[in-house]
């Protein structure tokens, strides 16, 4: 195991992304047979008291970590944030005879809002591309008392930017895309109508979607959605409407476990976050300008910390030393350009300090130059 | 390893079910880090490198298994037969203006005829519901010519009975629910307009499904579809139009690779499948009636054998000795009863040998006494 240990790197890709170790290892040593099952997890049945346990013990646990009221349900679905863009507004938008609010701070946002259009009545109510979504709203946000819901995006990967407190909607359901920064800090889980989040940046590996609705909510869908898009389904068969994707549930069950367990919850988990973050911010806020943050220093994601270097050779001479130590994934996206470093609740703080050295080192040597 | 190896039992579940021990030990063994990629498959980035060489392989290994001719597509997607069931006819319904024919020959084609209703016109061509499910259309199959599709389910896994032939249908597309015997078998695919196939069975662990599409009727999937429910649009992507789930992709990979290297193909794989289902299907011929088989003889599953004992208590004695024997989940569904040997291609002979021995020894020692 040792050799395999020493061949990991530092993954900075924005999702799939790294996972805490003690997870992988947990998995690893059980992969042939989960004590008391006789077979791997990857075989036993849905409906088996082991799989039941699971799935039992990863709510319980995801609703410890966010201290989720009783009038809300969690349920793991297939299918991604992608397949939420058209879900969402299915369930809480058709036969409301309302329209939806959607507030656009970057590309994923702009995807839901693509998909909304084609189920319904959709307005944007602030969009930030004329700053190519560099900033949030802030005191701009016009919402409409009458929306069917607002839907944002708590933290856009692409972009770097990230909302660390909720739009205030009043009565009006707050959708949220938490996908890239779920479980990256304590949620007012009261002021959302519904959070969806893909698994595989904060929560477990691709393949599953954590979902937390508000009971009242699942009196919206509409019995003549087709039954894998019904909300209400899931919730009723409690995540076993048909085959769930078994073992990613499982994953994310350790990643919980890990995050309460080993981390000791959110609230350390952010102040972690926060630590890690600032390390990376700190050296573009003191490089003169050598590092140039992509998103507005009061909107900058403790996430995705996204920034460009004086020139395209430069970039490619840090992308390349990066590599040299091991620290791998960081070019940006096509988009946006420059680099992206992706530091989820698991990347070790040892992986970023390894990247602000670099970044230290690599401005002092170059600053001068260019 | 050898203490958990020693822990595992033989796995008669319907699904999820026993996957083949060197995918395990392979999957196992590079938990930790992928070789080559520094990372664990269950945090590499859907679009690096080394996924990108899982993906093609995984595809390249199931053309070669079932001789894919080159107008067919192979993807990757989530959600399961379920959403497939509403994925059909929303892509190859709608807007045809033509009605859809729907074979029911047991519970699983049953929930596709449901969904399908939703979407448009549906004539259920032949309904076996009188007969409990005990048997398949036959000579007494009238098809329509004018259909836009005609769906089948290849193998219902709760009643036992399985298609070894494909229906005809001569200019209508012929849509296959093979969740339960995908590649139990090789497949005369040009006979084929579409193979969607849950993994869990025969093709690895939930939350990946594999679909073979003839490309001429990606020509009636709408724009106007939501993106993650049109096929064309993850044909176009090559099953990177959202985050795939990565590890069951490559899951799957592993058993193509097995089933290819180690099986020899899927013809052998036939004549294993044969061999295994008849060492049962005779004792339960042999036992006087003391096991009485559900599904008539010219229809048996070689996927999953249904019987019945003389009495509940019998049928409780015969599952907590196979229990004792290391036998498990051999209990039949509810709707059906009695007992479901669920022996799908990775099932080990050894399995199905002392399955066997069990059923002899158990008639022996109680038929006398019913």
């Amino acid at each position: 195991m040792e050799a395999t240990l020493a061949e990991r790197v530092y993954n900075f890709s924005p999702g799939p992304a790294a996972l805490p170790l003690p997870v992988l290892e947990k998995a690893q040593s059980e992969l042939l047979a989960l004590p008391g099952a006789g077979a791997s997890v990857l075989e036993i049945s849905h409906r088996s008291k082991p799989f039941g346990e699971i799935l039992e013990k990863a709510k319980s646990d995801l609703i410890e970590l966010l201290s989720i009221p009783d009038n809300y349900r969690v349920i793991f679905m297939q299918g991604g944030s992608r397949l939420q863009f058209s879900m969402v507004p299915m369930n809480l938008l058709r036969g409301t005879g309302q329209a939806a609010d959607y507030i656009l701070t970057g590309v994923w946002g702009g995807k839901a809002r693509d998909e909304a259009v084609k189920e319904g009545d959709v307005r944007v109510v602030w969009d930030g591309k004329d700053s190519n979504y560099d900033r949030l709203p802030g005191g701009d946000l016009q919402l409409n008392v009458d929306a069917a819901y607002v839907h944002f995006t708590s933290n856009e990967t692409i972009q770097g930017v990230q909302f660390l407190d909720e739009p205030h909607t009043s009565d009006v359901p707050l959708v949220c895309d938490a996908s890239s920064d779920f479980l990256c800090r304590p949620l007012p889980i009261d002021r959302y109508g519904l959070i969806y989040a893909c698994a595989q940046k904060n929560a477990g590996t691709a393949g599953v979607t954590v979902l937390i609705i508000r009971e009242d909510l699942l009196d919206r869908c509409q019995e003549s959605l087709p039954g894998y898009l019904n909300y209400r389904l899931h919730v009723q068969e409690n995540s076993l409407y048909n085959t769930p994707p078994t073992f990613a549930v499982y994953l994310a069950g350790l990643v919980f476990r890990w995050l309460k367990n080993e981390v000791g919850g959110v609230a350390n988990m952010l102040e972690r976050n926060r630590r890690k973050s600032k390390m990376l911010y700190e050296v573009i806020d003191d490089s003169d300008d050598f590092f140039q943050g992509h998103a507005q220093q009061d909107c900058r994601s403790m996430m995705n910390v996204t920034f460009h270097l004086p020139s395209d050779e430069l970039q490619q001479a840090f992308l390349d030393e990066a590599s040299r130590r091991g620290l791998c994934e960081l070019k940006g996206h096509r988009s946006v350009g420059g680099i992206r470093a992706s530091i989820y609740n698991a990347m070790p703080i040892e992986g970023v300090e390894l990247l602000r050295d670099l970044m230290v080192e690599f401005c002092d040597q170059n600053r001068s130059s260019h």
